[in-house]
């Protein structure tokens, strides 16, 4: 199975090295790490870069195609080389997938039309622009579409991944050895469980620019 | 705030991505990803390289030193270099950390002697070798070493580090920026809450070589 994960200047680490680190482990499988032109991918703080092995016309058929987020995504959502990449690819892929805001890069692509969709939770109100229908859940599926909320949640999503294409015993393998039984230290990881002033000062501290 | 996060050849991705995700948010705090040379490791199943924009000798006095594991940290564990490197800035950090395999670098250096410490739970035999008390734990504390278990656990350890250098509500501020609020699809995370069977096939599947 071959999955493209999709790199560009000021991509959020962890919204691909997060489901990254759980699809690789799935059998015969092997992760592609993409972009516009192969070679190195600044992370959006400056501190960090990933590699792209692999240009976007090395990789036009995935399995699985994974766009992960930023917290400005509008450069490579306006980016009509990249768009034209995504739709032909998505054509035969099993499963196309974002992680965070990478959902308003399918958006661009005209791929959320009418479609149950979710981002990171400052993000939603973004997608209705691309006519999707927000959708306050971790983890979403239409059809062969699948979206996950903001930056860490692409782990859980990977994991559905795998559950769905090897079934549940191969998937808790997967969870097992990520030893993935988290145990954060507060109850605030989604604006639904946060404390109001919590929301109230992320909001107030940070804007996407969307 | 400085923190140092080692990279060497074979590191697992997520167990350095993880953290830094989380510490990099932190109020005027630097995250500093280092190697013995700087410039790119390549992770441990060869799909993906990480930049170290700093040499050991260029990060000689981070307040929270992070080491993360790889499936075979025998090479770091066994560079002389590298651990007098990891000594002489243990001497003025605030916080020691490890995530996953992590903790034999630290191990090796020397620094576990009589400590509470834990790992991967396929490793936790071989943290004895260094005189450790091996914990099951996801996150173990004992004194200024802060020790995580496998691979996702260090997102785990950083919203605590979070909390202790800056408060409970800037780590849940964290949290909710990375919409941490994990939904893994399974109870299987843990060797104690994943079916035997599974944990039996991870057995015989993987190996540790420690």
């Amino acid at each position: 199975m071959e999955v493209a994960i999709l790199l560009y200047e000021g991509v959020t680490a962890l919204d691909s090295v997060g489901p990254y680190e759980v699809l690789h482990l799935m059998p015969d499988t092997e992760v592609k790490f993409v972009a516009t032109e192969k070679g190195l991918v600044r992370t959006d703080f400056g501190m960090l870069s990933l590699s792209a092995d692999y240009s976007l016309d090395e990789v036009t058929r995935p399995d699985i195609l994974l766009l992960p987020g930023a917290p400005d995504p509008r450069a490579v959502a306006a980016d009509s080389s990249v768009l034209d990449w995504v739709r032909n690819a998505h054509e035969h892929t099993r499963w196309t997938t974002s992680v965070c805001t990478g959902a308003l890069i399918l958006g661009a692509a005209g791929l959320l039309q009418g479609i149950d969709a979710t981002t990171h939770w400052m993000a939603h109100a973004a997608l209705q622009d691309f006519g999707a229908r927000p959708t306050l859940e971790r983890v979403v599926r239409d059809g062969k579409i699948i979206t996950a909320a903001g930056v860490s949640a692409g782990i859980d999503m990977a994991l559905r991944l795998a559950a769905l294409e090897f079934g549940d015993e191969l998937a808790q393998e997967i969870q097992l050895i990520i030893e993935y039984d988290p145990q954060p230290p507060f109850q605030a990881g989604s604006p639904a469980t946060a404390p109001a002033e919590i929301r109230e000062r992320v909001l107030s501290k940070y804007e996407l620019p969307l």
